[in-house]
């Protein structure tokens, strides 16, 4: 699901940055993929918690996983919106030329947050899980530089562009915000720490 | 939950028509009630399920409240995020004249369909959660008219205004969505029935 929605976010960004409507629609068709992904794997977790009765740490593995899978398919459905916005306005550009590095470097971001995921799900690494919360901070950075660019008084693209823009900032940090709680709830499976913050639940599950 | 929520929001969207800052900070400052409350909820949910091991209707029942109170925290961050606008540009208003009585309705809607969703869980009442389907058509036809407004040729506030407004649309746009998501799964615990939609999990759990 990690390489799915890692795929979805270089696929949206590509067809957003080169206006390519092939590419913006086989991203749009790709979103029945991680929602039959995360049935599946809730259908496998509620099995495990009906026949398993799992306690412990078995427990908040289940639960942990119920979880992840619904991050992971947001994140999905936020690359659906990038390409979106790339379908609906084509064949024009959603992004003018001074903007399109930075939305580069949003994609690339994005993209490299769900590849570490990946990597914090498989290796259970809870030292690489923190660092992804530094990376989430750069998207923050690169959506602070790009809203300054919208408001600055040398914007010349006028207002349509400018909302355009507004949301598409807001979908790539979304889409890292999920990556990072993604991390952050492995961490606390591995560690029982909880590294708090908006999108991870302060859950304290018991160990009996 | 659901009450503290939909408070957050009709407090939030008064603080933003009105530019008050003193509600906007309260409403800020009750950000950790609903994280208190899931955390406290989810402590309940995963002690069941290690103590109890229930199975069937009681397990759907445990899941489908893990999954809720991440909606209804969400709402709650939401309606935050509406107040952090209005403080933001204090003493300045956000809403141009022409544009509160969408954001006035966009606004009451959210409220109602929080409201309603807490009549739902209550109740368990899938036929009223079914009709929050057609509440939550409103809000996108709201959201569809604000756009509209903004990007005619008649707008003459610029772009950062445009810019906050777009964004506060999807804040109520999103706000709702997680209601109704409360509702479906809702209907599914009790029906069984899967309405289907982004926001609901295509969960079929296991009745052995």
């Amino acid at each position: 699901m990690c390489q799915v929605a890692s795929d979805a976010l270089r696929d949206a960004t590509k067809a957003l940055l080169d206006a390519d409507l092939a590419q913006a629609e086989l991203v749009i068709a790709s979103d029945v993929r991680l929602d039959e992904m995360r049935s599946n794997a809730e259908k496998v977790a509620l099995e495990l918690l009906a026949l398993e009765a799992p306690v412990a740490t078995d427990l908040r593995t289940v639960v942990s996983a119920i979880w992840i899978v619904a991050d992971l398919q947001r994140m999905g459905a936020l690359a659906i919106h990038v390409a979106k916005a790339a379908r609906r306005r084509h064949p024009a550009h959603v992004i003018p030329a001074e903007i399109r590095p930075i939305i580069e470097r949003m994609g690339r971001v994005g993209v490299h947050l769900a590849d570490q995921a990946g990597v914090v799900l498989r290796e259970r690494d809870a030292d690489l899980a923190r660092r992804l919360e530094a990376e989430d901070d750069l998207m923050d950075d690169l959506q602070r530089e790009l809203f300054a660019t919208l408001l600055a008084p040398g914007w010349r693209h006028g207002v349509a562009p400018a909302v355009d823009i507004a949301l598409l900032a807001r979908f790539y940090e979304r889409f890292a915000d999920h990556a990072v709680s993604v991390a952050r709830r492995v961490v606390f499976l591995v560690t029982g720490e909880n590294v708090g913050g908006d999108t991870t639940p302060a859950l304290v599950p018991p160990d009996r």
